[in-house]
């Protein structure tokens, strides 16, 4: 029998009665013949309650109490559903992640998934109950209970479907799929019907919250077919997929914008061996993620060094920088808050030269100043002034056709 | 290092500011040198709060679901706790009944305690950590979570002290400990600083709410000194301990009082063998636990045949009691639910006899009619009209002088 995985996010559970209604979908499937595991958030609102209620026995909780604390969140959900299920006379269980083995490293509040022992879960369905798994949490080898981050429970499904093998792994979510960018800012995007694994971890990474990236790169790894769709209508989502000949007929998939990071200058920084490790070490140890580096051709053994970093990060790296400033003779710091970063994913680049001189002089029809790029074999990024994303976002996705399905920009 | 077991209820943990008050009482006797074993029940309304959750989505909800569910309120307190010890410098750790390995059967929503695996209880305190225990939770043999029912967390502090063969294992509770007579009803009640292990078992049947029945049962069979006292004061409660030479000259330690049950009485039930089986065997088959039965002497063969069930299922016992007594040829079925059962309790009685007939006078002098009468080696529990319950404590509490610690009524 076919076996299906499908999560549901908070606000698709967020009460007694979208549980009744995300219910009967479940068992729709059950009722078909597929064998059906569900993998449920905690209901929209109660991870901020839980929170709350940390923050005012104290201000700096400790992480693996906070995790205990956490997992309550998924418990109720599992049990209510579960619940609901056996009162309407369908077989079915809920698993605890120390139930479904679901095992992970120590790292409280952002572990990752090392392993998942599916007996227990495979000894349910075989006595043809739906089973309901707890996402976003684990356990460590010795039975701590950890919890896998924001946006966890899509990669408790995407591991599960792969540990099971599953057939599909169906994501539901408040939002129909993936677009071609964002609709709120973006009237004319469309919702794609199909995009590859590597296109939606750009995508992901890029800003596009649709999936959690770690759920992607598990997805891609194990082959597992993800259907990203919502939860409030019947209509299909969007298919992510490994890469077929067809994609590679799609110039780009997508635009997608993040306003997250902030811009660090070095200027007249010497451009001597060792001076990056210098620069960049002490942000490794204090776990700042450094994501776009860019350093200019050297003039007279000088250039400047520019890199972004996450806006919340932006105040500790200056504080680390500034000293090492100082100490290599560079002549300022700066630092800029009011930045974008939009960019435009799609495998069809790889075989496309063009693309990336069409996105440039899409902005500079605009008068956008592109401040920084960076580029990869399927994506290109440019840093802009924040004020004009919006204008970008909409400039390239006609630039590119993206409303369109064309014979150059055809999904299926 | 002597090791102590420390529970703390509902009220007790009811808000933040309450969790921290309690902790600081518990990081006393850390400091102090003793090993900490602190179990804890749900924050109060908390388990309310879960049941109307499960009312919404299922109209009897499934057992092991509402177990799932209900185990979440003491999962929040004890990392609640853990994390407020931790912000202040104290080692400390939560364990829930799947890490404290905490054995039960597979009873949903009233399990039995099979046994517990002290290995990561005493790992962590060999740690000097604060060991957090969830209370009124456990796991059956596949790691399904169970509870213990209504009062479940002093069992498993109990259970726990048990299984560390604890030097001391205090109930912390709203009350200030076991008193003479319900305070509210009786002013002129005295708290006890002791009482044997019989002699709470019978208050606690007999319907004494500050100790679980179960937890006392477990506290005599591995001789658990218990110390039931106030989270709200520092003054010592009531120590539950083994039976000594002094007990013994009380008469009676204790005047209870219960209106939870109802009567049935079948008139001119022929007195042949059998009978007794016909009549309560369908009861037993439903869960239904009778508790005084009483037999008249029979007059040409007929006699009369009382006894008395929870009033909650005095529905369910004529129910099942009216198609025997047709069957088997008695007269009448009647029922009483205006009954109270008032108690007298006290090793003291073993040797004494007159206790039995001052309480007796005692009634008979306030005119009090006593329908029912049971007796045990330590007790003498008495059926009269609900509304002289009050009256009847006050009464029997004069009669033994309760109020006083007499020669013949000492504690210690």
């Amino acid at each position: 029998m076919p076996l299906i995985v499908q999560k549901y996010g908070g606000t698709s559970v967020a009460n007694p009665e979208r549980i009744a209604n995300v219910a009967n979908r479940v068992v729709k499937g059950w009722r078909e013949g597929h064998r059906m595991v569900v993998v449920l958030s905690a209901m929209a609102g109660e991870t901020d309650r839980l929170i709350g209620l940390a923050r005012e026995v104290a201000e700096e909780p400790d992480a693996r109490e906070l995790d205990v604390l956490m997992a309550t969140g998924e418990q109720v959900t599992v049990a209510l559903f579960s619940m609901f299920l056996k009162s309407q006379g369908i077989p079915a269980t809920s698993l605890l992640s120390h139930q479904a083995r679901i095992y992970t490293n120590r790292a409280y509040g952002r572990a990752r998934i090392i392993g998942i022992d599916t007996a227990r879960i495979l000894e349910e369905l075989k006595k043809n109950r739906i089973v309901i798994v707890a996402g976003f949490q684990g356990v460590d080898e010795v039975g701590n209970i950890t919890t896998l981050g924001r946006g966890g429970s899509d990669t408790t499904a995407v591991a599960i479907a792969a540990a099971l093998k599953a057939d599909l792994c169906e994501i539901y979510t408040d939002v129909e799929g993936v677009y071609t960018a964002d609709p709120r800012i973006c009237p004319r995007s469309r919702k794609l019907s199909r995009i590859s694994y590597d296109e939606m971890l750009e995508l992901a990474s890029l800003g596009a919250k649709v999936l959690e990236i770690r759920s992607v790169g598990f997805a891609k790894r194990y082959n597992v077919p993800l259907h990203v769709r919502s939860s409030f209508t019947e209509r299909p989502g969007t298919l992510v997929t490994k890469e077929d000949k067809d994609m590679e007929d799609i110039l780009v998939s997508g635009v997608t914008y993040s306003k997250n990071d902030a811009r660090v200058t070095i200027t007249r920084v010497p451009d001597v061996p060792g001076i990056a490790a210098k620069i960049f070490n002490p942000m490794v140890e204090a776990n700042i993620v450094v994501d776009m580096i860019i350093q200019n051709t050297s003039i007279e053994g000088l250039t400047d060094l520019t890199f972004t970093v996450p806006k919340g990060d932006l105040k500790k790296t200056l504080e680390l920088i500034q000293p090492v400033a100082r100490e290599i003779g560079a002549d300022k710091l700066l630092s800029d808050e009011h930045i974008a970063k939009v960019s435009i994913v799609g495998v069809g680049m790889r075989n496309n030269a063009g693309v990336a001189s069409r996105m440039f002089s899409t902005l500079a029809a605009q008068n956008i100043n592109i401040l920084t790029i960076s580029t990869s074999e399927i994506k290109i990024s440019c840093v802009i002034e924040d004020k004009y994303t919006e204008l970008a976002v909409r400039e390239l996705h006609d630039a590119f056709g993206l409303e369109h399905v064309r014979p150059r920009n055809r999904l299926n």
